[in-house]
This record gives C-alpha cells, structure tokens and sequence, in this order.
C-alpha cells in the first residue's frame, strides 16, 4: 500500500494553492454548522511515520475551526490502567458525540505497529485485533460516524533529513522521540508490517488515504479536499439505512419464555444453607480471578419486580468489594446518547481481575428503545449483530461474560406489585411506568424472546433464572456464576 | 491521637455483639432510602494501618446494602496522569453522587504519609496540603455531603503477627504488600507521621474517628454506630444552612461594568499585523510552558454576543493544538448536578504543561444560577469562596489562571442580535434564551459587577475585555495571556 498510492500533486503555482487552501478552510468552516446540524460525528485518525508533520497538519486544519466543536487527542502508550482493559477501549473513549470534530494524533496504527516490532503480539491476536478494527470502524459508521483515516507518507531519505535537522536545533531537539529514530534506523522493517497493517484495515467503508507529506502546503490541500468531500458525502447520504448484518455466531437453542417452568420451589432454610456453601465457594473463585487477572461481566435483565436486585446482593455478598463494581443503567444522559449506543457500556468494563455487574444492560436497544421507540427500526434490527460482536470481543479480551434474564410469570408481578404498593417501605420501587410496562408484557415478551433467541452465543450465553422463587433464584444464579467461573480456572 | 484516643469497648457477651451488628445493619438498609430521599451523598474514607482489616471492615459494611447505591474504590498510588494534576483531582474524582455511599478503601491520608516517608514532599508544600484538605472537606460538607473519616488502629505487636500470619500461608502470601512490611519494621517513625496528619486534618466539621480494630466485630458494631447515628443527624441537619465564609483573599480593585470605557478602535490592517506577531510569540511561550510543564486555565465569560467564540478562536489560532482544549460549558448534564458544583469544572482540569480554556465556567453559580434560581441564595453566596478557595488551589499547584469578562454594551449587543437575526448561516448563534437574558440586563450586570469585585483575586485575577470592536478585544485577550505567561517564565 506504502508503495502504489496514488500521488495527487496540484500542478499549479504556490499562489493558487494557497489560495485554494483558504477556499477549502472556509468550506470546512461552514461544515461545522452542518455535521451540527445533521448531528454527524466526525472522526479524523491520523497517523504517518514519525516527523511526517502529523501534528503541524492537524494544527493547519482547525486553524479556522470554532474551538467548541472540536478537539485534538493525543494518544501515547497505554498506562498501567489502559493497559488492563480492552484494546479498543481506550480508542471508544475518545470517540467524538454528534456534531463535532475529534481529531486523533496517532492511534490503533501506532499503537499496533509497537506491539508487533516489540514482540507483544503474536500471530494470531494479531489477526483478531484485525478484525476487531475492522468491526470498531464497521460499527461507528453504522452508528452515524464518518470516520477517515489518513496516513502522512514520506520516503526513507526525507525521514532522517527531518529527524537530522530536529536533532541540530537547540530547542526542538527534545521533540525527537526515541521511536522515530528507530523507525529511521529500521525502516525497511518498519514499512513491511505498517503496509501489512494499512492492508488488513483497509475496507470499503472505512478505508486508509496516503497522503504524500513531503510537501506540507500540498499535503494540506489534499487532506482538505478529502475532507470536505466525505463531509459533504456524508451530509447526503445521512437518510441512508446501513445494512443489517447477520453474522453467524455460534447460537445456542433458547427456550421460548412460556415453555419455561416456573414452579420450582425452595424453603427458607434450605436456601440459607446452601447461599453460605455457595458464597463461601465463591469468595474463593473471586481471589482466584484476581489473581489470574480475569475480567468477569455480569448482566442482569429481566421483568420488573423479577427480583434483580436482591438476586444482585446475595452474589455480592460473597465478594471482595475491592474487586467488583455494580453499574444501575438509567436511560442515556445527553452526553452518552449523543455516541454509539455501546459507549457507555465500554465505558464501564472492568479491569482484568475485576468484576462488572451490571443492572440493566446494553440489551435495552432492543427492548425498551426498540418498544418505545428511543431508537430506530434500522438501530434495533442492526444491535443483534453489534451486540454479539461487542461481547466476542469482551471475550476474545479473556473475559467471562454472563448473562441473566431474571424470569418470573405475570401473576407474580401483579402479586409483588401490590406488596409494594402495599408497604410503606417499599413503594419506593413501584412508580406509574412499571404499571404501563405491565400492560405491554405481550409485546415485551415477543422482543425477549427474540433477544434470547439472537444473542445467546457460545461465548455469552444467556441464563434464564427462574425467580417465582426468589431463593431458588439466588441459588441458581450463584451457581451459574461459580460454573462458569470453575469452567475456567478449575474448581477451589 | 493514635495515643489518647477513646476506646469504646462493648463489654458483652458475642452473641449480644452480634445481635447488635445485625440490627444496626438493618438501621442502614433503611437508610438508604433516607439519604436518597434527602439527596444526601455519603463519602466514608476507610484508613488504618497496614492489615489493619479494612477491606474486611468495608465487605461488612455494605453486605446488606442495595448495590445500586453504594461504590467501594480502591486508591492506589497515583499513576503518571493522575501525578500530573493537582493531589485533589482524584478524590474529587471519586466523590459520591447525591444519595449514594461511596466508601474509599485509603486515600488522601496513606497518599500524604508515603509522600512524607518518602520525602516527596517539603515542610512548605505539607502544610498547604492540609490547609487544601481542610477546605477540600469543608466544602463537601457545605454542600451538603456527610464525610465520615475512619482510621483503623491496631498496636505494633498485632501488625507484625497479623502480617507473619498472612505471609506464612500461601494462598494469603500475595495480599502483603511492601509498604505494609515496612510500616511494621518503622512503625515508630510512621506512628509519627500519622499523628501529624491526623492531627492537621482533624477538624470539628469533619474529625477523624480511631477505631479499635483488635477485635473484628468490636470494630464492626463501633463503625456501624458511627455511621448510622451520623446519617440520622444529617438528615435532622438537612435544612441547617452551612456558614457563609468570607475569607480574606487579596482582592484586586475593579471598576464597575458601567465605568468600563469601551470606544477602543482598531482597523483591520492593525489587527492583522498585530495578531500575526502576538501569535508567533504565544506559540513560542506555548512550547515553554510545555516542557516546562506549567498548567494554564483560561476561563472566559462575557455577554452574549461579546465575541467569546472569536477571540478563543485566535487565541488557540496560535496554539499546538496537542497542547490544548477548550470545554464549552452548557448548564450540568444530571450525573454532574448530582454532585459539588465544581466537580465538573475538576473534571476538566488539563494536567501540568497543558492549557485548558473554559467557554463558561464554575461563575455560572453566581450569575445564572443565581439569577435564575437553579441554586439556593445560601448557594451562591457561598460560592464567592469556594471560587476563590479553588482557584486558590490551581494556583497552588502552579497554575496560571487567567479570567476574562467580555464586554460590550447594550446597544452593541442589540446590533450584534439583529445581525445574526438577519443572516441566515449566523442565525444557529441566536436564540429565544438570548433575548430573554437581554431582558435581565440590569440584574446580571449587578450580579457581574459583585463578582468581579469578589473573586479579582491577586493569584487569579480578573480582566474586563473591551469588546465593542472585536478586533481590539482580540489583542487586549492575546496580549494579557502572553503577558501572564511572561511573567512566569520570562520572555521568548
């Protein structure tokens, strides 16, 4: 790829370039009014060898843009933290919310030629980071992004010219970093796994644009010119639904909600015996994937009053509190509902060794917003695939992901909705919109199925908890989790 | 402290202890809903020595507790970005929101010993830590958090057995942590340093509690006590107005608005000229505070219309733009209402090197907050100090904060609103709230003036842009920043 770009040199006199510079400035200008408008966000990766002027051209494209809409990130070798959670996940934390600009100094490029010239990676997750960028690009242009990758091309000589004369000078010689004088020093072999890099990420929908970089002000142009372009592009094809892929992931038989039994019964005493056995168990299997440094997600769904949050505490119970965290999930606040829809859920992953229990789930895009109509049609019908594919990669991470819907039959509702209702104590937990999601239970009830039926894969499967009981409940969802956990690391 | 502190012992038989445990546990379930209901924010900072027992202590604490309402996070050493902001970034950080429990497994108190032991800190900087922590608590207090300090005190010979006991296992070997082994081997020299510390941040708005933490459930049943006897009396106290401080910062004197002269001229051709030179040498200072890593907070306010969106514009015109951000500030997003009124101002603090300009700032609370009702009297009557105490910390940490008020007059804001009015890609820039602000005129020109005479202080001053002609207003802006910066690290 390094070696047949097409260059695109503007044969003309300096003059006109600038001049034409300036025109393509004021075109982004008013296209910040428009991706507002139009509530596109625009994200902007440039990455390129070292001393290609990554920065200066970053610089010479906002010069004219309103600082409220955009911002410059720099992104350097993940820290301690970073480096304990998902790959991607520090990249979904800078993506931009509709309507504005981020522009990315360096990224996944960088981040993944380090890794490979200093053997942290082998073959084969470096094929699954692959596919994941390809996935992460995937997903953000469904979700409304226009995302354009640039790469800052300059040949062998030029580099160490730069980087020479960098060196010379007093007050920039502190901006030459060890790396790019390695990359000047290796560059034959630096150049052979960036094109491998550049190919496998290169597609269709997202795809890389070289960019000659010997020439700043020509540079500029071309980048200028491409930006303009995607952006007007994009502004057009804004109606245009994205496909919805079905991808195949491995799917596990469900159920149907009414073939699940529900009578199932457990004594009080019972249940007390056998918690303390489980959560004594558990402890121990908590110590163990701390030590082993394994991520566990836990999620919980389920009907109103199913039971979810004493079913919460009683696995809680048994942990460390320094090594789990639970998540409540309200509806989106404006800053979360104005990125993808999985954001927030990245957002709040855990750190290798620790546990996310989370209360209510990613799994609202295709029950209450697909119900009440917070998202469209397009969205929910595309979050089956995008959800599977966010969750291989939580486990493709060496997560344990769990999940939960917490089952119960329309009686029992109307049973524990009139205790609370009933008890001073708890009317707390029962407002009016439980009442109006009752009476769509039919509707819900197709939506979970569905839901169960698409997502439950061999990697997250779904466990239905059959909570008329709720001690029985407690015991079958302790126990869910210790097997999981036990299929892992062993029994204690 | 450690010394002569009170130890109340329960002098009854276990069962009677554990009887005891359980009802108090019960007495915070039902708390819960009480600090909910009253938008109370609990913040428990758990210290002690070292195997003291307070991972225990805390997985005691919330085991009956809804995990939706509580968070337990574990402090560890700060990492490199978290040492490039100021010391209290990361507690502030982790503040609970209004009704929920956060308890903080060490913090501020084990950070500042191992800063002293390890003689990162110098007698001058201690000193004005505990002066922030006091007033970091104080705040909290006063807007309206319960913050309860706990320490953990076990004798030397109890550490020193305790710590054989776990390294002598295997499965507990890993949890003895370096620091703890040579707090048990210096334990004088810690008792010490503790005790200074203990001391200077013991106040009687929030005073440390030494629990006896020999005896597990004595521990447990003190704490349980203490806890539930201080969420009571913060919800008798809830109506209680917090103190209206009026400390003594060295004020600048400031006009009123009205005696701001404001027929400055300045043609185009001037302004080009002017610009391009202010520019090249900002740039220049820009990359000095950069590697000299000094942090730069520039906060703008200003009538609408004033200009504010054009003058930041060709002030980061100038900038790196891997150097900078600017934060439009709109009115809080619920996480962040939920919480101190600074925290999202902290939030946003840029770390050492970096500039962070504010479009709107924490003012907000003494003019349209105050104006407009969104806080209490007693709020922002507070907030003169609390601005200052925080702006007084910035400084501290070595920051230069630079604040502009933009002016203009009535009549040139009637003109500028007409204008964008009439023209058509401006209009998204003028809306109902614009006019309607423009009515209040007289108010928030009162309110503007009050603030500028209260909050001019010498560390962070204000400075009244003159903006009828904008071209003016821009150099004004430009020259005061490079001034500033001047000032610190000389001239370019």
């Amino acid at each position: 790829m390094l070696k047949n770009y097409e260059i695109r040199k503007y044969q003309m006199p300096q003059e006109e370039i600038q001049a034409l510079v300036k025109e393509k400035r004021q075109e982004l200008v008013r296209q910040q009014m428009m991706i507002k408008e139009h509530k596109i966000p625009v994200f902007v990766l440039v990455e390129g060898w070292g001393s290609a002027g990554k920065g200066t051209l970053i610089g010479n494209l906002i010069k004219e843009l309103d600082p409220r809409f955009f911002s410059v990130i720099t992104m350097k070798a993940p820290g301690e933290e970073e480096s304990r959670k998902p790959f991607l996940w520090r990249y979904m934390e800078t993506i931009p919310e509709a309507g504005k600009f981020v522009f990315l100094n360096s990224g996944w490029l960088t981040e993944t030629v380090d890794d490979v010239m200093n053997d942290r990676i082998d073959e084969e997750a470096l094929e699954k980071r692959f596919k994941q960028l390809r996935i992460f690009e995937r997903q953000l242009k469904d979700n409304g992004y226009l995302v354009i990758k640039l790469f800052l091309q300059i040949p062998p000589a030029e580099q160490k010219k730069r980087l020479e004369k960098l060196k010379g000078a007093k007050d920039t010689k502190w901006r030459v970093a060890e790396r790019d004088l390695l990359q000047a020093k290796k560059r034959k072999k630096y150049e052979k796994v960036y094109d491998r890099i550049l190919e496998s990420t290169n597609t269709g929908y997202v795809p890389w644009n070289i960019v000659d970089a010997v020439d700043k002000k020509q540079a500029l142009l071309q980048v200028l010119h491409l930006l303009t372009n995607q952006i007007n592009q994009a502004v057009e094809n804004v109606r245009i639904l994205p496909e919805i892929l079905h991808k195949d992931y491995p799917l596990l038989k469900m159920p149907l909600l009414a073939q699940v039994p529900l009578d199932q019964e457990m004594t009080k005493e019972e249940y007390t015996i056998r918690l303390k056995e489980l959560q004594k168990k558990l402890k121990k299997l908590h110590n163990k994937i701390y030590r082993k440094r394994i991520p566990i997600i836990i999620a919980y769904e389920g009907w109103d009053a199913a039971g979810k949050g004493g079913n919460i505490k009683r696995l809680t119970g048994a942990l460390d509190p320094r090594g789990f965290e639970v998540h409540p999930i309200a509806s989106p606040e404006p800053h979360e509902k104005a990125r993808h829809h999985l954001w927030r859920f990245y957002h709040r992953l855990p750190k290798d060794g620790h546990i996310a229990i989370f209360d209510r789930t990613w799994y609202g895009r295709v029950m209450v917003e697909r119900l009440e109509g917070f998202c469209s049609e397009n969205d929910w019908k595309r979050a089956y695939n995008e959800i599977n594919e966010f969750e291989q990669e939580l486990t493709d991470w060496g997560a344990i992901v769990i999940k939960f819907w917490v089952h119960i039959d329309k009686d029992t509702q109307l049973a524990r909705f009139t205790e609370r209702q009933n008890t001073p104590e708890k009317q707390w937990k029962i407002t009016e919109e439980d009442w109006r999601n009752r009476e769509k239970w039919d509707a819900y009830e197709e939506a979970v199925n569905e839901m169960l039926a698409r997502t439950s894969t061999e990697n997250a499967p779904w466990f239905i908890i059959q909570s008329n009981n709720k001690y029985y409940a407690r015991i079958q969802a302790i126990e869910t989790v210790i097997a999981a956990i036990e299929e892992r690391v062993g029994s204690v």
